[in-house]
């Protein structure tokens, strides 16, 4: 049997250029995998490679009887159906690491772009404002990062690059996960208190049921007129709607967003605000972390298709 | 004689408030005082607050028969003609790094928010492009900071800010100045050795007739084709009619600016520009950095008034 491989999401091409060259790709550019192809083609598909937040269940794995491997391009895995996999004796892993600074960087470009107002000050300049000295939308200083409280919600390798990141910047920082780790950083007791206690709040929770809007209309009053928040994590993670009446009237100063609910979808309501910086999911999207991702990939690929055990496996 | 302060340059009234409360302060708003005030008025003022970067010659100096002392409300003071000032037995006094973690801060906001293409990358959103699955502006992924080479000119408090920040992103961060520093930061022997290593050059050196027009042609060939510039220091430091003609032909990737040439005018061919994030000369306007510099301004005119040495006096 040949060592195809199926392309479940979509990718640009160029992207699955290098594992093309190793690998057979069907490439279902996003369609169902039975529309794309026909049930002869399929019947060969011992692998596919899926965008990790993507909803993979168990009507799909059914439509390649072989599958043996569904392979997390990113870090994510949070739309795969574990248990679905499991029953069909499909063993699931991702690229992990491989994009974490190319994240995190996005994480502090975010921040910096939110909190020092760059959309309206670029504006202000390329519409004329400035040389005609029209009234400026930057008029009153806002506070700067010496002292800021910024707390990081999760503390995987993505959390850590951006505390290490944010810490250079003269800035408390402080953060919540599940457990505690051996990090240079203040451990707090709740996700509330972290909230509470923190003017800029950076997702890099790792998603899934537990995180499911976990930041809410009642999170989102914690952080208060004053703070920001920061999505680079999964959309799911924040209420959306709440996010966007909290936004709109106030109740937090801002927000710096590559990641919504529904992509590749943001509601008209969000892309109107002027206190908002928004990105369409590019945190992993630098060549040195594509690189890494390509990496990881083949590597899951190259052993699965060796019946060797893959080296980047995950469990739910 | 009363402790009457000549405002010199155009700054918003809020910033001025603090030192209001001290001092009895006659704003100019920007004009000649001569032309704001009567001389009468003007006889009696023995001090006056500048921002830095502005022009103050001689003839302004002589409009102020009792002028003792030029208080620059920032760092900078390359606008103050020094001979003029001695001659006539004025003493000249800054607020030395109460903005440098603003300044520093603004310089990685340029860098990360050019380096993401975070301003096609948001207008993608805001236009509906992502939704609608028009082709991206962010298609081809670029290089990412780990092992990116960070080239720093000028090593003042600034500089310094700006190193140990950038240095947090994994980048590799080299520097070029007068003298060598006792940083852990290579030393590069000549500017041209800087810019012909580094990926992105950070300006940060003090503005002078010694550096004017340092960074031209010649030096942005240097930087290459996937190199950036970021000003926040002066505009005078680049010819901005060979950076607008680099950004133009792609002899360098991009740039992002706090500074301009002739202030506040950006030409319409750089703001048309997509390759840049402009700002309106705002590194330092932040809260806490326009505390900093009102807590020097004010210690420089109470030490002056009172006949005593001033606590930040600059010498040419």
């Amino acid at each position: 049997m040949a060592d195809k491989v199926l392309i479940y999401s979509r990718f640009p091409k160029t992207l699955m250029k290098r594992i093309g060259d190793r690998f057979d790709l069907l490439d279902a550019a996003g369609k169902k995998p039975a529309e794309a192809f026909s049930a002869d083609e399929l019947k060969d598909v011992r692998a596919l490679i899926t965008a990790g937040g993507q909803s993979l269940k168990g009507d799909v794995m059914d439509s390649l009887p072989n599958l043996g491997a569904i392979i997390c391009y990113g870090t994510g895995y949070d739309g795969v159906d574990f248990k679905a996999a499991s029953e069909r004796k499909i063993v699931v892993a991702n690229s992990p690491g491989a994009n974490a600074a190319s994240v995190a960087d996005l994480a502090l470009t975010l921040m910096l772009a939110v909190t020092r107002r760059i959309l309206p000050a670029d504006q202000y300049l390329r519409e004329g404002g400035w040389s005609s000295a029209k009234p400026s939308p930057l008029m009153s200083p806002l506070p700067g990062n010496p002292g800021r409280k910024i707390g990081v919600y999760g503390m995987g390798e993505i959390g850590r690059k951006i505390a290490a990141r944010v810490a250079a910047f003269e800035t408390e920082v402080a953060y919540y996960s599940r457990s505690k780790h051996d990090v240079p950083y203040e451990y707090m007791s709740s996700l509330a208190a972290l909230v509470e206690w923190c003017d800029v709040l950076m997702i890099a929770v790792r998603a899934g049921p537990d995180t499911q809007h976990i930041i809410d209309a009642d999170m989102l009053k914690k952080l208060g007129p004053s703070g920001y928040v920061v999505n680079i994590s999964r959309g799911s993670v924040i209420d959306q709607q709440a996010l966007l009446a909290a936004l709109t009237d106030k109740t937090i100063a801002g927000a710096g967003l590559d990641v919504f609910e529904k992509e590749p979808h943001a509601p008209d309501a969000l892309t109107a605000l002027p206190n908002v910086v928004l990105t369409p999911h590019i945190g992993g999207h630098t060549l040195d972390s594509h690189l890494g991702m390509q990496d990881c990939v083949i590597a899951n690929l190259a052993a699965f298709y060796a019946g060797k055990p893959l080296p980047y496996p995950v469990h739910a």
